[in-house]
């Protein structure tokens, strides 16, 4: 599957991966709805399988191999929770993954990826090392390449998202997602669009990887090109695949600083009592940021993880 | 009510909070129960009204009072969580309080006290100091001293937190709390052995503030002298009214050490993506240090709170 997935590939893949993957709940505080004058519902994948949403596009190209492809394996490139998810599926399968990690990722999150059983191959920070690097393994060993979203079976996956926050809270105003490579967004869009057109899609990056917020004003894909941001997850840059689904399904993208990533992390740690990665963070970031675009609506906050090295805050 | 509360005392208390009060999930981790060797189920009383169970037992309080006693207000001395909670509850029933609080309280837990209209006393950080201001305070105002463990209408209340989780696990071997003063204890206890005796009831409490452990073996209470924990909330003297109650239904004390109660926030804050406070981490921390009283058994163990300062971790 190389095109751009529907709302039926969604509904399958929320199909195929219930087993593999937890139904996440909608947490709600009176005090952040009083700070933003709206009422906001936070989609916590910060609780999902690994820790993050990526466990549902993972385990949907899993669970989407016949059992030949399978039996060779899995790999990927990943900065971190693709990977681990990415592991955990296999594992779950009982097949073998390779992954692909710059040698400067979290250790808690090259931790998480080994606890799975995976193999772990080291290369440099840059994407051409990471594509390279496993173009390698994946001639090497003949496991299916799995894109961390530049792929249509994970985008139908983490779409699942946009399932379950529409059957939670059904008369949302407006959903805020993530962006990095897009394929949380892809999917969420897509579903969104399809079941309740009337829903604004609003993409939440960082000012200093900015490249989705460029490409989309600009209606050319643009390069990501030296990306300083806390939000390492947000690092990469926007998918090919990815970039023409957004561009149809997504209404806004707004851009977030720095200090709203970190302040938006203190006040869900702080009042949601819930771990938050700086990357998960830039979904509410927007909020306090951006406060008038949300003023007095119903608004769903995707908090897209929850895997942060307690030794490294940004505080 | 001067005497020990009852079982039919905890349900009124639970019918009378139900809607000042939150229903808290039971949350689990498969890699925590791996680690444990035991299936552990954690009450997160962290994501209680106020970020602590304190919030049941002051608001039971607040509520057993006639028109007339609670026009005049309440008052209490707290290291935190009860002064927010009574706060709470006060700011709720529309009635003044008078929080006492020590000079050397986390700011944050201040700061939460003042968010809810109360009126705060700073005081010495002794026990004594905190006694006679007091007195002080509910001689100059009228209002209705309730104490933070001391007092069967908040023992009540934090027992409340039984009835919630044995209907939610209903087949514990053991239930696990943290004591201080006593209160969540006392309650706790009283309600497990009225409903199923064959529950083990075991209580933890910091190495370094372990005058209930003494006490408790000893037959007698026991002085507070110089608590040295991390732990705040325990730091407490154990009460006159709960010892008795606690001589007679709890089975176990065990302390732990510093140490341990900082590897079991580290825990299930990575593991949970919850945040617990020391004093609510201590509880956990008597799975890490006596593994063996727990191992291969089905573990209720109580999350008591997560108020903590982002700015001065532990850590």
């Amino acid at each position: 599957m190389d095109s751009a997935p529907q709302l039926d590939d969604i509904e399958a893949a929320a199909a195929r991966i219930a087993g593999y993957i937890h139904r996440t709940p909608v947490h709600t505080s009176q005090w952040l709805d009083a700070l933003c004058t709206a009422q906001v519902h936070f989609k916590c994948e910060n609780l999902q399988k690994v820790g993050a949403f990526k466990a549902r596009g993972a385990s949907n190209a899993v669970l989407s191999l016949d059992d030949e492809a399978a039996a060779r394996g899995v790999a990927t490139h990943s900065s971190g929770n693709h990977g681990a998810a990415l592991a955990m599926a296999a594992q779950r399968r009982g097949i073998p993954a390779h992954i692909v990690m710059p040698a400067n990722a979290p250790a808690v999150k090259k931790a998480a990826v080994e606890s799975y059983g995976a193999f772990v191959i080291e290369c440099e920070p840059t994407l051409a090392a990471r594509e390279e690097t496993l173009r390698r393994v994946a001639a090497e060993t003949g496991a299916e390449v799995v894109h961390p979203y530049d792929d249509a079976r994970v985008i139908a996956g983490q779409g699942t998202v946009a399932l379950e926050l529409l059957a939670q809270v059904p008369d949302l105003d407006v959903v805020v997602v993530p962006v990095g490579g897009g394929g949380l967004l892809a999917g969420v869009a897509t579903a969104i669009k399809a079941m309740k057109p009337d829903i604004e899609v609003l993409a939440a990056e960082p000012a200093g990887a900015d490249d989705a917020f460029r490409s989309f004003g600009l209606g050319e894909r643009q390069p990501q090109s030296n990306p300083q941001t806390i939000a390492d997850g947000l690092r990469t840059a926007l998918g090919e695949l990815n970039f023409p689904i957004i561009q149809r399904h997504v209404d806004t993208i707004v851009t977030v600083e720095e200090e709203s990533i970190v302040r938006a992390m203190r006040l869900q740690w702080t009042r949601l009592k819930t771990l938050v990665e700086p990357s998960g963070a830039v979904s509410f970031a927007a909020l306090l940021e951006h406060p008038e675009r949300f003023r007095d609506r119903k608004v769903g906050v995707v908090i897209s993880g929850g895997n942060i090295d307690l030794d490294h805050l940004p505080w």
